[in-house]
């Protein structure tokens, strides 16, 4: 009780959750990973953040960063022990100024990223991160994971949305970061090294970010085409046609879009007759700085051409804002008509767009010969070579048969991507669901690398252990430490 | 002489130079820093780089990577002892590979800029990357520094340019990350920490590079504006009008103009009357996916509504590609002008936009003050924040006393930058030139955090000594090293 009498002497008693209080923050929003915590602890400034860390350091108490606790990789859970304290971001939650000339905004970690969006709009600019969670995620969920989502293709990840930070390191100092420069050249780039880190360097505060100009119009079709290949060529005609205008690009198997009228029957597929058997779909966004009409123009141009050049069988071009969510409707809705179906086997991977074909085909031969009759559920980002490839039961699979087989799964799919040059994971994270089999994916001397990087700014290991490095890398961070302690 | 067998043995005789054939390298190419070395070793591949580095490291032997030996802050230049092996990775000049589809090539840290702008362009795609050097600088020294240049307010620096790395680390071990992904969320972000070290950390052989449509027009204008709050109003204007097609915003001061046009008789400025005599003018350059026409249209829409405003007091739209050429070349020949009235202290510096013109108000002010009579060359890339301020000769001084007040006049115009949140190296790195006053500029955590990370990744201190961090560091590092050889 002593460490927990400490942490409230720091925050303040009403911010140290223990027991019941602390539970909502033991497992994550999907109920995949639980664990126990010695206390949840509300910091509501960087100073107290700093202060709690500095009293868990002494102690030798780990910590776990959290925000949204919205992650898909459980990088926000603390493990089974009960010896680690949830250090929530959540009160830390203003956003602190925007800056409409510099277009940049400074924002504490806890703002949550619909918040952002909508200040950012206010002060008529675009903060343009945008995913599924973005009603309930935070921003410094977002900085620690380095999200994605649907903007990449134009605004890029998190990381390239992001101009500063402030941290406040594993010792418990506050590295006072939150520049708001496009160009700085003075010394090792340590935002991007916290940025992804997911919370096993230190704890990002606040963050100084990038905004754009709100776009004019948007514009959004759906667009039949017969293979990945015929695709990826339109995605090459749009890029060059429609140059950064080109805000979206989603690829979508026909039967994932079939699963969703079926399941959900309000939608509906906006074509008719062959068109709407198509093998592949996919969604176009272009954010215009002109007009509507300049949009829908640039757009008949470039589908045009993909039409006449045989790359595309078919399209729609929203007529109407209405419309227009609709089709993103569509492709929104796809995860959830396949819950509907059972669980699936996820993947969140990335190759090379040049290779996305040869992955789909290869991998979809390689699970119908090892697992005969599983469904593919596939769909993504095809624009920046970004794949959710889940595999589902099919005929002949119960659940229950599908699941036990998920390793065998993970690791079919992922030697596959391994062997194209991809990322086993794109978009979300290593977390602890990745942890271990990261090292057989990546290069030792990489690998190496990173347990360097974290002995020497975490050398106690108490930031978020069990994340991103494995057991191996524990046990050497507290070899490290250990023999820190024996020499001074 | 045994540590030059061992060299020779590792890349071949003839690919070690010393003595008179070494000089060539010793020396920057402006002649500014000058040092002395063992030897100037050239390896041809990845593989001789790591066998030159892991001979280097068992013998304790400095390495200065080398690229171009352009570089504006001494980053490549060995000091006096002669005890350090100058690195060339000009030898590794090749490009490895052009993929269109995904829209990325694979190069050598040796070729030259222009070569990989040119192959690209060969492929149908553009490397952004522009800047002065671009004949002779290579990627190598690109990445080590992470080079702005001019096309940054739309593609960023290098750093944003580059998905994948292959790096010699300071044990002589490669680590292959030559990955061509836009997403990839495996862990710490090594290749950022890499790029921007200028070779303090390891050495950099390879790089995967971003690619990008080619645009299908480009226009520039020339616009007369009366402060530099109005530039930054006419940039907003531009960036939401124009969006991405935005490629270029630099500012001028009048002075800076009227002095090429002094200097280089052949060159005109391209207006009459009080707008041939106001006190800034911007350069505006627009990159479209369109048309020439398209591009112009914009570019006179945008114009005009800030003339109305009143924004802007005059412009010129150029007609052809050869006005574009000319009115490039009035900014392009600000320092030859420059350089033509004798030596001056310069700043490479950049503060919010939203500061640019407090800054400049205010250090013009402090300076006339502390040094009555000087004059200010003031131009840079506006719409990044990144000023070239600098502090020519003025009535009543000589180039000698100027330049003995050098460290005076850094220190006024540097802690200024510093008040106003800015940066006192925007582009050009920190080097020898920068490295000293270092310390005093950047948060005292954020230091140790670079001590840290040095210490490290090269814990023999090998990689580039007396670059970047300071002498306290160097010391530091030393001991660090001493520390661990006598406790294994």
């Amino acid at each position: 009780m002593d460490q927990v009498e400490t942490l409230r002497a720091a925050v303040g008693a009403t911010q140290v959750l223990t027991g019941a209080d602390a539970q909502a923050y033991e497992t994550d929003w999907r109920g995949r990973y639980s664990g126990r915590s010695l206390a949840v602890v509300r910091p509501g400034s960087t100073e107290e953040v700093a202060a709690v860390v500095r009293r868990c350091a002494q102690a030798g108490v780990p910590i776990v960063p959290q925000g949204g606790n919205t992650g898909l990789c459980g990088g926000a859970t603390p493990d089974d022990s009960g010896c680690a304290v949830i250090l929530s971001l959540q009160r830390m939650n203003r956003i602190r100024g925007i800056d409409t000339d510099n277009d940049t905004m400074e924002v504490e970690a806890g703002c949550v990223l619909q918040a952002v969006q909508q200040a950012a709009r206010d002060a008529g600019r675009l903060f343009p991160l945008s995913l599924a969670a973005e009603g309930s995620c935070t921003i410094g969920g977002n900085l620690a994971t380095n999200a994605g989502g649907t903007q990449v293709l134009r605004y890029g990840n998190m990381r390239e949305l992001t101009l500063g930070l402030e941290v406040v390191t594993a010792q418990g100092a506050i590295w006072h970061g939150l520049r708001g420069l496009r160009k700085d050249n003075t010394g090792y780039d340590l935002r991007d090294l916290f940025i992804g880190s997911e919370g096993t360097l230190g704890v990002i505060t606040a963050a100084t970010l990038k905004l754009y100009p709100l776009p004019a119009a948007r514009c959004t079709a759906l667009i039949a085409v017969e293979s990945i290949e015929a695709a990826v060529a339109v995605l090459n005609r749009a890029r060059s046609g429609l140059g950064a205008s080109l805000t979206g690009f989603e690829l979508m198997a026909g039967d994932c879009l079939q699963l969703v009228t079926k399941c959900f029957p309000r939608q509906r597929l906006p074509f008719e007759g062959p068109s709407a058997a198509m093998p592949w779909y996919v969604l176009m966004e272009v954010s215009d700085s002109e007009s509507e009409a300049h949009a829908r123009e640039r757009f008949e141009v470039v589908v045009g051409e993909a039409i006449e050049a045989g790359l595309a069988q078919d399209a729609v071009i929203a007529g109407s804002l209405a419309q227009s969510h609709a089709l993103w409707h569509l492709r929104e809705s796809i995860p959830m008509a396949e819950k509907e179906t059972g669980k699936s086997i996820k993947h969140d991977v990335s190759v090379p767009v040049s290779r996305m074909a040869e992955f789909v085909r290869g991998t979809n031969a390689a699970l119908q010969a090892a697992f005969p009759g599983v469904r593919h559920v596939i769909f993504g980002h095809l624009g920046d070579g970004n794949l959710h490839y889940n595999v589902a039961r099919g005929e002949g699979w119960t659940e229950a048969q599908l699941l036990a087989r998920q390793d065998d799964v993970y690791a079919l799919v992922h030697d596959r991507v391994h062997e194209l040059g991809g990322s086993i994971s794109a978009e979300h994270g290593i977390g602890q669901l990745k942890r271990d089999v990261l090292p057989r994916y990546k290069d030792p001397v990489e690998m190496a690398l990173m347990h360097k990087i974290k002995a020497v700014l975490d050398p106690e290991g108490i930031m978020n252990p069990g994340k991103v490095l494995d057991l191996v890398s524990g046990r050497m961070v507290s070899i490290a430490a250990t023999e820190k302690r024996a020499t001074t």
